[in-house]
């Protein structure tokens, strides 16, 4: 019996943990919850999975939630804002915290979680992009471990079970393209919000749509990659794959390249990390190529997605170079949607933040959010902001 | 350094191997050769490699070897005929054999390779189809172990090194689908001889190019791979993919699939094998799958290509099944060839051969030896022979 704590219960990511824990009873125990503001569900899922503590996002919610479970006669320890995502990430008998709250608030409790020897399965991006040289060292000195649940990074892990690193030689992520991979700089430039949000495979939310529209989220993905397996930048790439099939592909030294292939459901890469080294046997339908029939696969054209040239250039320049770049380009995609600049404009306006961070590696997450802090305040100020 | 015997050192494998052995000097040394009779490629292998010993096909070709070295001042030690292939594959001080000779002539040697507790890189497809679980049982008593040369099962390897073999659902074999994948069973009845030689992928023997266009290439190599692997039939499927780069698909049971690809050349998996558990650094051109631009997979219609269901079919019977299943092949090929049967026919006649033959499980080479000639007196003298 492995026993959970997850950050984000009531999100994509909690939501298909907790399906995998309820089609396996007796595998997996669920010691405590962490979600933001939809109590209904966090109700039901605590009358369901019987957590020892639960958290949300504020004092109110608190309040409200507390009422809920008296009602029903139960006596859940209740936390909530930062402070209870902590508590729930470092609770005591927890093996595997499942990291999945949206955004630079899972920063503070996945390294905590990190600190107190957790294996912690992290679908929290920013974490790493901001802090994966940070978080790569609590783990390596305190015992714990961090798996992903991307369905790419996971495509890799599953990839290199047997190999020895140094018979590495590329890691590939898949990209679907987003809705825009085959159009022209000038249509680009003109595509409006509305348009940037709808997801040609994915129902997702607005932020990651856009990133996936600008290939951003590729981008971010790549950063994610070289701290999870510890690979070089230049051995890092990505494709487009519109079947989203194959979600990486690993290449060796003798030029025999391993791909991990699999319908697109998040319970797989999600399973693989529950039950590493083992896997569960799903009961979903599986992948059938004769019915697919092709895949295909399309270079990356960087003059019409300039965000992966990003990440290599924030990289190049160090963690204050990755910080910046999650940073800018939050920024930046909430400008585009409220209207203020173009869609290219989200990775123009990333490049010249690039073009005046200094060169800074961080020892501390205090420093990482500082430096997260000051990035959007130079934006807000800058000469940058005069495009909105 | 890792000594190695050569079985079939003029063919296509044997000359792939000895083109990797000489871009790695230092790390593999050549102790022994077999060609059949070729004396030219294998005089100037000799005079390259400087085995110790030295195996042909007859008595005159070894004379007119042994003239050759002599001549060039070698004192190489001659053999020859089934005594000197034998000789070869158990030569002292060798760590791998290669067993690469074509046809049933290949079995002796690999299982005298593995009774005397040797390494065996296996491209005589006859050995496992005929004797897999002979061999298998061999490679365990005595220490030795098989390793697989053929793309397809060099792919599997290659996909489980990390995996534990309860987690495994299902081994898919990619096939080109050979030049006729896409016609009807009409005009399928009227293929000539001449057309069923080319391959539109690999240039082949005549033999392999027809197995190829009837597909019971892919169903000896099914067979293969269920000895190869100790999997159930049940769990072994193939797939039409016209492209070849993808050269097998594994299945797990939480349905990931990991796949293969590598630019087709033999050279990659004969690497992979030689320097198992390490990878080489083989310097030829990396797969660019934005250049191939898509994959394209079919499912295998058993109207137009029984072969595979017989395959399924022979294994259920047992041995017998499977080593009548290969004899009845070959004479229906080189009856096919003669012009003396229709492409159909091929399948048909091996499907008549299966009905007649008794399930038995074989505990000696000799035995299995004597069966397939008994298949072969079979055909010659009963009515399946009419046909002709």
């Amino acid at each position: 019996m492995k026993t959970l704590a997850i950050l984000g219960s009531t999100g994509s990511i909690g939501l298909n943990t907790l399906d995998l824990v309820r089609r396996f009873p007796g595998r997996y125990r669920v010691a405590g919850l962490a979600a933001g503001e939809n109590l209904e569900q966090l109700l039901a899922q605590v009358q369901e999975f019987r957590p020892r503590l639960v958290s949300v996002k504020s004092a109110a919610l608190a309040e409200r939630l507390e009422a809920g479970l008296r009602s029903q006669g139960m006596e859940t320890e209740i936390c909530w804002g930062a402070e209870g995502l902590v508590r729930v990430a470092t609770m005591a008998g927890v093996e595997m915290v499942i990291s999945a709250v949206v955004g630079a608030v899972g920063l503070q409790p996945t390294y905590e979680a990190l600190l107190a020897g957790r294996q912690v399965a992290l679908a929290n991006k920013e974490s790493m992009v901001m802090a994966g040289r940070l978080l790569n060292e609590t783990a390596r000195r305190h015992g714990g471990c961090i798996l992903p649940l991307d369905s790419e990074h996971s495509a890799i892990w599953q990839s290199l079970p047997g190999e020895r690193r140094e018979f590495l030689a590329r890691l590939t992520l898949t990209a679907s393209g987003g809705p825009f991979f085959r159009c022209s700089r000038e249509e680009l430039a003109a595509v409006p919000p509305a348009a940037a949000v709808k997801h040609p495979r994915w129902s997702m939310g607005p932020k990651i749509s856009i990133d996936s529209a600008t290939m951003m989220n590729k981008a971010l993905e790549i950063i994610e990659a070289r701290w999870l397996f510890q690979v070089p930048p230049v051995k890092i790439t990505a494709l487009i794959h519109p079947q989203s099939i194959v979600h990486s592909l690993v290449e060796f030294c003798d030029g025999a390249v391993l791909a991990h292939l699999a319908r697109p459901d998040m319970r797989l890469p999600i399973a693989y990390a529950l039950a590493y080294p083992e896997r569960l046997p799903l009961p979903f339908p599986v992948l059938d190529l004769a019915r697919e029939g092709k895949l295909e696969f399309f270079a990356v054209d960087p003059e019409r997605f300039p965000a992966l040239e990003l990440a290599y250039r924030a990289m190049e320049i160090g963690d204050s170079g990755t910080v910046a770049l999650n940073a800018a380009n939050e920024v930046a995609v909430a400008r585009f949607v409220a209207g203020e600049i173009g869609f290219l404009d989200i990775t123009a306006l990333v490049a010249e933040v690039l073009e005046q961070v200094p060169r800074r590696d961080f020892t501390s997450i205090a420093a990482v959010m500082d430096f997260d802090r000051q990035v959007r305040a130079m934006m807000a100020a800058g000469p940058a902001a005069d495009r909105g």
